[in-house]
């Protein structure tokens, strides 16, 4: 039986950029917790003290199908098991399952821990039994395992041993480095299990070289069942093995039961949030698997192809893993694929009439202006909705002035003046805030509060936030975020002009709110 | 002898969002072709008509060591070879390599060309035949070898052997839809070393799995020798072999010598350029080997280890791909890192002194805000130059106002008046642009104008384009490229407000322009 430990919350923590608070870790436990992992590794309490918050919250919080698992180093050399902080933290999380991990390369043993050969082995050993004691589940990771089975095979192997004997189990090998090829992985997990005596022998193997997946697979054929890895592959340095590859790879590939097929469909949904809560949503268009682009065909020949017999250009169906297949040939085959997302929304385009034929030129002009929808939906459903006449705009904007001063460094005036009908009423309003985006948001809200219709929901509504990025060819993308306590929703403008994007925008997500429309937008971990 | 493929302007451009011009191309061969590959794919101009245009300007503008390669598919069914359109243009675009591609999965034979086996078989004779006729080196490459080989394994290795016989130089497997997993590749190169009698067996692999690469490493130790890739892996879909991974693999874990050292440590510059010029850097900071933020090391432990022994946590020097480690630790370590940065525009920090003491706090300042400059050495080397007292800031901004209108879809005004000291004098000025950026940079250059000292420096000025992204918790950072025709040089601004770090960026720049520093910043293919 194969196990899969998610360490996106710990060992994805280390990646640079990626810094989560309490409340972004309790976000995304759930959402990883819905792929059906077995481990759910929560955090590092003696680097992070703030981990020790999340196991106590996340124990009374959240009901979890993963095992949560608390992650330090062996004991301290020359230091009583109990007397070492890092113990009494991994005890004092309370988790279930306690994964250590110790130095078994003697570089590290010597030049980075600066202890003797005989004393690792005795941290590795008092760990393990001690943990095992208090009644954990014990993951022992051998920290750069083929490093050290390279370097001196005996000694790394005799760490194995001792874990074995302590009562670990499970066996995981380290690529900590990502410095190993197939053949070392697959030769390093034979000579593991030659001494696990029936543990389970795992892989924790880096990505430094773009190997951790090849590694994966070439270590799982040579005996492993038990791997670890991260949503998108987050983890130090260039990351870790990519769970969103992995689990299907295993699923539909290699006929491994991991997961459900529904616990598969949500892959893409889950890989795009935690993206977006770690703030890596940018780097994911062309993640194998999840990734926004990677079903989209381009010339005539694949997407002809693709039309006939999807598996012609497709590795796996889309929807398997919960994502879309894109045509981006402009002409004859974009509208059939543009009806195809229309009909999500429950709009049937393809039925030949003038009014239908009206609707694809504008979403194709659209298109062509680089507008997709992939993480703003609501705006997809606000041009359906007006196109197909089921809701009507409620603001037509006059004039809007934007007006920044930067005096010095530090003082800052933002404010923006606003000519806008609200309905049947024709309002002027200013606001001032922070900054543009945020003063853009809040001169539309005064204009919905200066008019009776409009007063409660402008009052009700809140800017989330932004997202920026460039489209190529100087064009600017903005995605804003709108919330009214119960709900989120996601709408995008571009333009060569940023304040014209945002605006634009902004704009969507107001008039999205004032709809009543409810499509695809319900934000659900 | 192992031979490298790139075809980063061909398979590359079929990725969504990648849409080079003629310009582009240009701009990209002599980069790719620094890094010693052997072959260079420039285009497939049955598809892209204007890749004529290419071959023709890369003929007589470009000086290469690579071999330039045309890519097409084997001729048309029921079509006389001489009477093709396809063929016609592989030697219409004088490329002394032609590379050409054909259905060898019988799916792909009869459900999307819609012909007979044998007559996919006539049409891959012909054409090779054909091409060798008239002087070719011909790379065949068998599309979807690998789902063939597992349909249809005879008919498969059937073409193969009809390449071998009309004289194919190279015959490449092509895994295209990137479905398969390491085992299959090998034995699929095992059959095709069966038959290929001497001809160099090759490999052509797609990433939808996230495998490209270690079945790349696994077919190599099968008894590939030829591999077509791209740099940082863009191709169709999610991806094909990531050269810029694959080539220090080669190099310094297998010890195959496909590049020189020199070569290799172009390898992130080039990386990066080329991210830079396909609209697709902000997707480059975790990418492996090449990557901004690969080499980054952010715990007490991970820090401590690499300054006591860097192999310990780096799977290959970053100085060998031209690539930075970081130390990202806040307290004592990160001075030495920003004093080795520092060491790089002759700044010599590690001497104790109060003037060092204070330089470096401001650094760490910037950094905790979040500024980095690996894309922005401008902005780093003007504030050394500012804090060393080597150069001295020309402008000092009172009051900048920025103003902008929007009415109704498309009528827009953006103003801008700046009050600033330019060296003794006081000025006023006023600028319009068609957007903020273009406004904010005009006004800069209207200031400069209004002083004599500054007047032919700020003519001689361009704005080249600025790169908006998000770096998390609601801050922007802004890289504006600026040049004078002989330079160009990038500044970095970061702040919550757009604005702001345009201006930020946008200040340095003008700087910059007029500071007369020259550091590391002249751009050079």
């Amino acid at each position: 039986m194969l196990t899969i430990l998610d360490t996106t919350l710990r060992d994805g923590a280390l990646a640079e950029g990626i810094d989560l608070t309490i409340e972004d870790k309790l976000r995304v436990t759930p959402l990883i917790d819905s792929l059906g992992v077995q481990y759910l590794e929560g955090g590092w309490p003696l680097v992070f003290e703030r981990d020790l918050e999340f196991f106590r919250r996340a124990g009374e919080e959240l009901q979890l199908g993963a095992k949560l698992t608390v992650f330090g180093a062996t004991r301290r050399p020359e230091t009583l098991v109990t007397r070492d902080r890092g113990m009494a933290l991994l005890l004092e999380s309370g988790a279930p399952v306690v994964h250590l991990y110790g130095k078994v390369w003697t570089l590290h043993v010597e030049k980075v821990l600066g202890t003797t050969r005989e004393e690792n082995l005795a941290m590795l050993r008092d760990s393990v039994s001690m943990m095992k004691g208090e009644g954990r589940e014990v993951i022992f990771t051998a920290e750069h395992f083929f490093d050290g089975f390279r370097a001196d095979r005996e000694y790394a192997l005799a760490n194995l041993h001792a874990a074995v004997e302590a009562g670990a189990d499970i066996l995981s090998l380290g690529d900590s480095n990502g410095a190993s090829l197939p053949d070392l992985v697959q030769e390093g997990v034979r000579a593991a299990l030659g001494i696990a005596t029936g543990r389970t022998v795992g892989l924790h193997l880096h990505n430094d070289l773009g190997l951790a997946l090849g590694n994966t697979i070439a270590g799982l054929s040579a005996g492993a069942t038990h791997v670890q890895g991260t949503v998108n592959g987050y983890a130090a340095r260039s990351g870790i093995t990519d769970l969103t590859a992995l689990l299907p790879i295993l699923k539909l590939k290699m006929g491994v039961d991991v997961v459900t097929d529904a616990q598969l469909a949500r892959l893409s949904s889950v890989a795009r949030k935690v993206a977006e809560i770690v703030g890596l949503g940018d780097e994911m268009d062309h993640k194998p698997v999840v990734g926004r682009k990677v079903f989209s065909h381009k010339t005539q020949t694949h997407v002809a192809a693709v039309l006939s017999a999807p598996e012609a250009y497709e590795a796996i169906a889309p929807e398997s893993v919960g994502n879309q297949r894109r045509l981006l040939l402009p002409g004859l085959t974009r509208p059939t694929y543009l009806a195809e997302v229309a009909r999500t929304y429950g709009v049937d385009l393809s039925v030949s009439s003038a009014a239908n034929a009206n609707i694809l030129a504008v979403l194709k002009g659209l298109e062509d202006q680089g507008y997709t929808y992939e993480d703003a939906s609501a705006s997809l459903e606000l041009r359906l909705a007006h196109l197909t006449g089921s809701a009507t705009a409620t603001l037509a904007v006059e004039r809007l002035r934007l007006f920044e001063v930067i005096r010095g460094a530090n003082q800052t005036v933002v404010e923006a003046s606003l000519r806008v009908r609200v309905g049947a009423d024709s309002v002027y309003v200013a606001a001032e805030g922070a900054e543009p985006l945020e003063t853009l948001y809040l001169v539309l809200v005064a204009a919905l509060q200066a008019v009776p219709d409009t007063r409660e929901r402008g009052t009700a509504m809140r800017f989330l936030g932004a997202r920026v990025r460039n489209l190529g060819r100087g064009k600017v993308r903005v995605v804003a975020t709108l919330g009214d306590g119960e709900r989120e929703w996601t709408t995008v403008g571009i333009d060569r002009d940023l304040v014209k994007a945002a605006w634009t925008s902004l704009l969507d997500g107001v008039e999205y709110g004032l709809s009543g429309l409810q499509g695809q937008t319900v934000v659900s971990p």
